[in-house]
């Protein structure tokens, strides 16, 4: 199969700087705010988001390393395949956050719960529905091991801003 | 900012072969089975995905057409920003569909709720999360005008197997 070859369509602003202190999901980073400035020529393509509250934010993980198959969650001391995890070091880095949209101004987002590094690149933007994206009763393998608790303490990882 | 080149790590096979009756999402291919074959390399990534009974699909829309930025959505009469439709014709063709894993056997996953065209090239694969996924109450703008029953009964676009 041949390579897909992705050009960014615009750049996530955040206040995280050090991978370490990100937040490791948008449900632990409630309120942390943040932009995302999308080129002027795609901004044509923006027009009736602003109806949404929320956002899928797909974006390259251009700083994740390399790509490891088992990775220990952050969640979790046991080694997991990479696909049963969010986590960075995949075959193909992409990212994807559901985000707050605050609101439209042209052609930028302003967002909360932001669980991104400043300056990633944007790949795309879809809309969220609960008619689309939502599941009843899902089981969540090892992640439904993890308590409350312990992943909102965790998750955050210190962000105190 | 750089291209992200991105290679398939394995290849989605459905009943679809027909874009114009493939159905919009998978909330509208109830039972639809499919397969997906990931690449031997990959294989040992696919660890404990079996836990979960949802998986996020990323794949390349490889059969869509020039872009556009306004699109008039499948159930939709008006023209909107293709940022706020799920419509493959993207500045970037990501795909990301909610399918339902009924089994892993090795490197093939066996899965249902199928929206996505027969051979299509697969990106990645991340476990979905009613803690991590689900917003309540969210606002869909131009999609909340449409009313269930409508898109229960387009969205599937006849598909009859």
């Amino acid at each position: 199969m041949n390579d897909i070859v992705l050009r960014p369509i615009g750049v996530i602003h955040s206040p995280h700087t050090t991978p370490e202190k990100t937040p490791i999901q948008p449900a632990f980073a409630s309120g942390i705010a943040g932009t995302i400035e999308v080129e002027p020529a795609y901004e044509e393509g923006l027009a009736d988001l602003e109806g949404f509250s929320h956002i899928w934010v797909l974006f390259a993980f251009d700083r994740a390393g390399e790509v490891k198959l088992k990775v220990k969650p952050f969640l979790d001391d046991t080694p997991r395949g990479v696909f049963a995890t969010r986590a960075p070091r995949r075959p193909n880095p992409i990212g994807l956050s559901l985000l707050r949209l605050v609101r439209r101004e042209g052609r930028v987002l302003h967002v909360e719960d932001v669980d991104i590094l400043d300056a990633t690149p944007l790949l795309d933007i879809k809309p969220y529905s609960g008619r689309f994206d939502v599941r009843e009763g899902a089981r969540c393998g090892w992640l439904d091991k993890v308590d409350e608790e312990s992943a909102r303490r965790l998750g955050r990882r210190g962000f105190e801003g």
